[in-house]
């Protein structure tokens, strides 16, 4: 932080070294060569970044049924016809609805939590979509609930918590499988995905 | 690249995945980190960082006299009566300015090339602010040019380049010296740069 406040770098400069500090990943030597780079690069580029900023931020909202991103509620996977109702897959983040989407392997609605249970971060139940989650399967026809939170301590927990409460309610619930990642060496996995492979083993 | 043009991210979030991607250091899957990151941040703060960019765009310059940023032509350290105007300072960007003058050991005034020769990347001296040095050192009263282009192959070819350009002018030209970095291992050091703090060696 220091960065922004020497004498000789402009205000404008360093406020702009600031803002993009304040982004996740970025510190403040990242922050200050992407501010020099648009600095020499042409008007037209940060007025497309800025306009883009702002054009995210005014046309897309939460979808009310799933609460994915979109830019008409409900969304277009909530409103398609060909999609699975009776199967709803749970994730923590949008971005895990594009990586599921992408794998072609799920045709059902999703429902996007906004985040994991995380007692260390203060994130309890209230903050996520959960009470919504619940209301959607009092109405909705869902025969399963896919659990897909990330394969981490506060993943798990948010899964946990959830087969807790869905699970009295005479639904599937299924959590997706653990194991050796594609392409990767056994020697190198750690102890805790090889075991899962192992407690997960498939018959040939 | 291909993470923009899925079918389910909105396009507004696509385009700013996309706007990101383009700086340098954000790769697509940061770019969408950064996306999704302001999407459930507060609005004001996207607004901040869109508007902080435009207000750099827009108020800053480069100094007529030393090319550096700055938000008044020519800048405050051109115009600074207590700087050293017989030593000049040449630097590849205005991010080394900032890094020399942390130093507090440097009281003369700077020029900034805006890049250094690099015949792969077909950066060629007249593309950088080297005619307007050698424009400066027959009217400013400079009696040493400290040549301090980066370490490594664009910046020592630069040096020399100025050097051959400079020292028939009968100015000195002078380079930063190299040699062990402080706080490294003699043990893990590069060829190069033991090399250099062989020859480079001083009395005690």
């Amino acid at each position: 932080m220091a960065f922004g406040y020497d004498t000789i770098t402009p205000e404008p400069v360093a406020k702009l070294i600031d803002e993009f500090n304040r982004l996740p990943g970025i510190g403040p030597k990242s922050a200050s060569r992407l501010v020099f780079y648009l600095l020499r690069a042409k008007r037209e580029q940060s007025e497309r970044l800025a306009n883009a900023i702002m054009a995210m931020k005014d046309s897309t909202i939460f979808c009310n049924r799933c609460f994915n991103i979109t830019v008409e509620d409900p969304c277009t996977i909530c409103t398609n016809a060909n999609r699975n109702e009776r199967q709803v897959c749970v994730v923590e983040e949008p971005l895990d609805v594009v990586a599921l989407e992408r794998t072609g392997e799920f045709k059902g609605l999703y429902h996007v939590l906004h985040g994991a249970i995380s007692p260390v971060e203060g994130i309890n139940p209230e903050d996520l979509r959960i009470r919504e989650l619940l209301a959607r399967l009092r109405v909705e026809p869902i025969e399963e609930v896919i659990l897909s939170t990330n394969p981490n301590l506060e993943g798990d927990a948010t899964a946990a918590y959830l087969a807790r409460e869905i699970i009295p309610l005479g639904i599937r619930v299924t959590r997706l499988a653990r194991g050796l990642p594609m392409g990767s060496d056994l020697e190198y996995a750690d102890e805790v995905t090889l075991g899962r492979a192992l407690q997960g083993r498939r018959e040939m």
